[in-house]
């Protein structure tokens, strides 16, 4: 059976940190006075008391957490959170409608970055605070998740680099959450705030340069500026930002080795020269047509290039240009870029690099066992050979990525009316990117979707941020068996 | 090394077969005496020519056949066929241009039904004749490829029901060949009198019910009318066409078996039961669609809903209404239905219901894996478990089919203005179904393509119809070493 009190337990200590970053935002709202202060306390308040109790009514829980309960928890956070989550926006008025305040939010903590807001100026800036810092939180999250507790959970392959992260052996859950955060989320402020530093020495505010490292960390895309990056002509400032989505869609295990100057460990890291390799091939494409048929200057094309792939491939979703303007050509390659994501390990969402490194590499070796049938050719990567166990487990969280994303499509075109919007929509929440294609694309929002369109968007942004099987599982007969 | 020898005999032998249905297709031209006999006569005589020549020529040849050659030969003979089928076109000037008429045979051959004909009725009989007949045998050789062939090369899980098919076991190529041409052929050509009987009984002329039961036992799609079956208003005749799509997209060792009166093996097979449940599905949602959203009578509505969904999923391609003026939900399912194909063993395209059931079912066992680590839960498929070694196979073709899909897009959509027939002119010709979407689209035909994208597409419906890895194998290095 799920073990409900320490569940709870669990989901109350972590209340008690979601009001310690709403208190946080209130300090900033106090900066400005904008009218959003005590609707900030108030939800700190309400977050912490709600916390509070229920860590102390369940402090009596059984020791043994079983792998059940570690979907069970992995799950429910993210959707406590993004309802405690929508009460600064309700209660200041920013985001009227539960509906609208929950998408906001649930886009936030899964770092997706889609949003229904018309007018993010017109927004105080305390609650411009929380809404960056929810997806800084939300990469947190993502960076245990995926280097600590996934692996144990054995999802999607990710066992496949277990053994490399650094910190104990990946079998009992709780001292490996506790190294893998103290020793990644240092890395992970120390890159926050590199970030913000080089982006108010480039000129821009330190409120912005705070926000956007945020953001940019989390490969979340949240801007305070209703014209995203674009808001910022300084070609600095646009470099800056590149480097950092990189760097947040790097294996952030890679990036501990980096610190520590072992950068061969980083080099011979297959997943790593692929991610680069797929960075540079398509910015280059694109760079290579900007230039021919747009008559872009080099450095400018070069930079339009790299940031538009960066930014989509990374999942971020940050915009510097309305490249669904550009040819269908080059709009057909972004989309297809949101298929891909960041590197295993890191904040970026999607399908992530290794596993369609690990499909691709086994269909080129099939090729090969059909020439020699009596021959066993297993894949290979890192050095290593690939266990069909994990081979499958890869396969299945495709099929499953695909069946969810031609489901979802078909339900959003219900109500959806452009074909463009739906596929656009559905892509970039399950793959955590931010923005679509119509409608809801670099231009556009999410606002005018149906209600039904945004709760069920929502659940897709949690199902793509939670590599599908740690949600899926939780529907599935034989997990509430025996 | 390749037997050259053998491959080019038994090419030499093929051609004269081609040879004599464009006698056929002169008898034919002789009633009508258009002005198309002497071309027709022309080509078979030239084809007749290179064919005995090359036959003779390579008279002694060494016996061994390879699994290498068996490559080389299967793909080949689509080429080398669409090349030599192109002359009644080009001679008497009804296609002018080889680009165009390699396309249109291309196609033919394929039994994809891609045209394009902007006045297909302005052609000569013997012409329409040829056209019709060339997806004839297209189907024919795709019934021996999927159950004599693939097995025996062991693409595609083709295996996993090679042992269901009547026949000598699949170890030597040459007596199988015979055995299942002999035994299966005959059911395609009673299955096909049966439908132009019913056809001809309906209203239809007899002309035109002969090349449309051609057309639809090998899921081809071209029809003798530029409306294709829209031209008949007669819901009989559009029933039966619905039923013997239904029998050309189910494996033909389930036919050989219903024709024995052994009913209980076709019911219990699997695949047979989600195809037509597949089918019943899809239908019902869109009659229930066009039922409320278009008012359409509940016969209407059915008639139009099984007749488009079967024709899109057993990848046939014929059209009775332009659904792309349907709603984005109605399109954006149809569209989905182009990547599902006939059952394995019949003689439609694209992935194919038996690949797409394993993908499913793997994935959904892959949650039970997750639950419970330590069991082996291997997929069950037909009351038999599926060997790892077939399922990797089959994520193979899976993850190539969308590689492919992608390129393809990519490429075409640097000349194709259009997002929308980009996608449905790269989705229609890898998944041999006809018709794609926008410019391309059911009212719609691909004359307009560039140049370099008709050649491509005709390359891209050879690597569908030919299960992709008989083709990719070709450019395999290992293919060539030693």
């Amino acid at each position: 059976m799920i073990n409900k009190r320490l569940i709870i337990h669990i989901l109350g200590f972590l209340l008690m940190v979601e009001a310690g970053f709403m208190l946080l935002s209130f300090l900033i709202s106090l900066l400005y006075r904008e009218g959003d202060q005590w609707a900030i306390l108030v939800s700190a308040i309400i977050t912490a008391a709600v916390g509070i109790i229920t860590f102390f009514l369940t402090r009596k829980f059984k020791q043994k957490m079983g792998k059940r309960d570690g979907y069970v928890v992995v799950s429910l956070v993210w959707v406590v959170f993004s309802f405690f989550g929508t009460l600064p926006y309700l209660l200041s008025g920013a985001i009227p409608g539960l509906t609208n305040a929950f998408f906001e939010t649930m886009s936030g903590f899964t770092t997706t970055g889609s949003s229904i807001l018309n007018d993010i100026e017109a927004l105080p800036h305390g609650i411009l605070f929380w809404r960056s810092i929810t997806q800084w939180m939300g990469g947190m999250g993502i960076i245990v998740l995926s280097l600590a507790i996934l692996p144990v959970l054995g999802i999607g392959g990710m066992q496949l680099y277990a053994a490399e992260v650094p910190g104990p052996v990946p079998d009992k859950l709780r001292p490996r959450i506790k190294e893998t955060a103290k020793r990644l989320w240092g890395i992970y402020i120390i890159f926050t705030l590199a970030e913000a530093l080089l982006l108010i020495f480039g000129g821009m505010k330190p409120f912005d340069a705070v926000c956007h490292s945020f953001t940019t960390m989390a490969t979340g895309g949240y801007s305070t500026k209703q014209a995203s990056i674009a808001y910022w002509s300084s070609p600095y400032i646009q470099y800056v930002i590149i480097l950092f989505m990189i760097i947040a869609g790097t294996n952030f295990s890679l990036s501990y080795y980096a610190m520590h100057r072992q950068f061969r460990k980083v080099w011979k890291n297959e997943e790593f020269r692929w991610y680069i390799g797929f960075i540079l091939l398509f910015s280059i494409v694109v760079m290579v047509f900007l230039m021919i048929i747009h008559g872009q200057r080099f450095e400018v094309s070069l930079r339009n290039g790299l940031f538009q792939v960066v930014s989509v491939m990374t999942t971020t979703g940050y915009v510097t240009s309305d490249y669904l303007s550009w040819e269908p050509f080059l709009a057909i390659i972004l989309f297809g870029l949101m298929f891909f994501g960041g590197s295993a390990g890191s904040t970026g969402g999607s399908v992530k690099i290794m596993r369609i490194v690990l499909l691709l590499k086994n269909s080129y070796y099939e090729l090969k066992r059909l020439i020699h049938p009596n021959a066993v050719i297993p894949v290979r990567y890192n050095g290593h050979n690939v266990s069909p166990r994990i081979l499958s487990n890869v396969l299945a969280f495709a099929v499953f990525y695909i069946l969810i994303f031609s489901i979802g499509v078909i339900l959003i075109s219900v109500t959806e009316p452009s074909v463009d919007s739906a596929f656009g929509a559905v892509a970039t929440t399950l793959g955590n990117v931010g923005p679509g294609l119509g409608s809801v694309g670099p231009m556009g929002n999410f606002y005018h979707i149906s209600g039904f369109g945004k709760w069920f968007l929502s659940f897709l942004m949690m199902l793509g941020r939670l590599e599908l099987f740690t949600v899926l599982i939780l529907f599935s007969p034989t997990f509430w068996k025996k």
